[in-house]
């Protein structure tokens, strides 16, 4: 490996790749200015979107590294029956928000023919495999400091392709093996994400039979586990909005820190105005895994729509994201945050409305606070 | 406050309480003679049976202070018809295992009839309140360094009478707003418990409206939290296994850091051979959170007991525990680790058989390491 994935920048800070708008070039630039590492997320967009957005990223800042996070291509759809039920389900929201359901294409990307499907042409994000060829070749052509995915692990040819063309690659792994498959397949860095994680886990299948309750990984649990079982750096992501947690997975092992709340709730976030609202507001308590807006765990602050649907959404990604896309836009259009997916993190609360280079900064001097109070032995704030 | 909680002893460790046999003094005195806290678990004892184990505990330790952790009582069981649906669905259980479901007692704790129930006679452990102010009535007439609670949180006159005489006191919280509750009423100190953690969550009232996927707060987010909404000292439970972790929580503003797994895996322990041989077997590879065993949530390896009966058991603690707890004991008997209560929390895998004492100096070095590793911005073994 050339580059240390802390030598990227100068300080231990990603700001997480968000989809749907709020990981916007403004996002990312402010983040890379102010010393940390920015993402664009390429997910949902078209290879010419994430293209667009790259460039509008370069005109505004100036030579700091920056990455672009892709969506893996998910398996063919086999419960064809169990969208349609959610479809029929969703009819009254349709009918109340005034939004037509979207089309979903049942086209397999895996089988070569994914933009061979009737409906192709109406779903103008490249069905199931998010354009992720097209996404590939734009990055090989036109290069990015880094590049990270989502919901799988690319092959070796995509990493050594890659690496030729100077890209640091990074893979999200909510378990052990997923980790290891990411160092095995030849990614440079591996993002740890705990439980805690706000929006998409990153799980490379997703399984029904996972969803045992608490079954997923907290942060520092699979993070202890994973630092002994790879050899690549990790960036450790999950819940986290305070230096001093900062401080405490860069003790645990990571190399970096990755934030997407924290970020989210920042001016120069595309968040929509209702979801930054909602992150420290007392209408929303908690936050929980669901399926209900896209087929795929995602956590996001429990809501009306997630407390009536969540129970019966089918695992079918990107299915019931195409389904429920309209009915999100409509939803946010009419001002009612209980139809958004408000995604979220579990430290949602501690959501601070700073400009987010200021957020840099005031994580870094907590982040500095929380090292002098553990190496000089004063252990918490109170004892 | 007179006692800051690290005055207690040495090292920021303690070895968490664990009800059913795994705490037992020879572990307790091991822990506090390598300068950690230790923890009897006087839940499911009789008064007596726990005073019993105070006297012995003393008997073979110097005067290293310890702790004994106590079960909360129980709000009265309201849905009787559930557990004997229950009872009807273990029926081949019992007839498997050749022994017969435990009674029930129906009587109410908080209506000072606890002890009025028919069954009340065959239940050895008190019912519902787990003789709760018997143990109380043993602490205040032969105080110990320090008591824990778990399921709630006394009164204040509880907490007074403990302070009078010299006893600290804590409380499991796994929620920002029983941390506060915990600090309002006046315990010494709070044991912030993440979703990780092994064997019962310690959540105030149980309640399965709460059970969304995912719901429950990972240690690191909810420490966070915590840490800024209560002054008093902190100890972070869930999941921790090695010093670099626990270094993590005193960053995060722990005081100390509480382990059971870790300990459940020494010879002191009086845990099974097989749960002890279960936390690394390749045959358990997840742990979730289950009412099976007990009626509450607790997270132990997922075996054949927990997927055939976890999603059918009731929100009914104690009663479903007294259920099962002959099943359970007869499953160990016939060595069968499929029906036994694995009590495990997430970092599992990475259980060491030390010795109670030598886990403890292998932490402290590998805190130390990590302190040193932090502040001097060596971040991360690879990066």
């Amino acid at each position: 490996m050339s580059t240390a994935l802390t030598d990227l920048c100068r300080h231990p800070i990603v700001q997480a790749p968000m989809a749907g708008g709020a990981a916007r070039p403004e996002l990312v630039a402010a983040v890379g200015e102010a010393g940390g590492l920015g993402f664009l997320a390429a997910g949902y967009k078209t290879a010419d979107g994430m293209h667009e957005e790259i460039k509008r990223l370069r005109g505004m800042t100036t030579d700091r590294p920056f990455g672009v996070n892709l969506f893996m291509p998910q398996p063919p759809l086999v419960d064809r029956a169990a969208v349609e039920a959610y479809r029929e389900r969703l009819a009254g929201e349709s009918a109340s928000y005034g939004s037509p359901l979207g089309e979903v294409s049942y086209g397999s990307p895996l089988d070569g023919v994914s933009y061979g499907s009737p409906s192709a042409a109406v779903d103008p994000y490249g069905g199931a495999d998010d354009g992720y060829e097209a996404k590939l070749a734009v990055l090989r052509e036109d290069p990015v400091p880094v590049v990270s995915f989502h919901f799988g692990c690319p092959s070796r040819a995509v990493f050594d392709a890659l690496a030729e063309v100077g890209t640091y690659t990074v893979v999200t792994a909510t378990t052990v093996a997923e980790a290891q498959a990411a160092e095995a397949a030849g990614a440079d860095a591996v993002c740890v994400q705990g439980v805690e994680a706000g929006g998409h886990q990153g799980t490379h299948r997703d399984d029904p039979q996972a969803d045992g309750t608490g079954a997923g990984l907290g942060l520092l649990a699979l993070l202890g586990q994973v630092r002994e079982a790879v050899r690549v750096p990790l960036i450790a992501a999950g819940g986290l909005m305070r230096g001093s947690q900062i401080a405490a997975v860069l003790a645990a092992g990571a190399s970096m820190a990755q934030l997407g709340t924290a970020f989210l709730a920042t001016p120069e976030s595309g968040a929509h105005p209702l979801h930054k609202q909602a992150l420290t507001s007392p209408l929303f308590t908690h936050t929980e895994l669901t399926r209900a807006f896209s087929g795929r765990p995602a956590r996001g602050l429990v809501n009306r729509f997630i407390k009536e649907h969540g129970h019966h959404a089918p695992a079918a990604y990107p299915a019931v994201h195409h389904l429920t896309s309209g009915l999100r836009k409509a939803a946010a259009a009419a001002g009612d945050a209980q139809g958004m997916a408000l995604w979220a993190g579990q430290g949602h609360r501690m959501a601070r409305e700073l400009p987010a280079a200021r957020l840099v900064d005031v994580l870094m001097a907590e982040l500095q606070s929380a090292r002098t109070a553990l190496s000089g032995g004063t252990e918490g704030s109170a004892s």
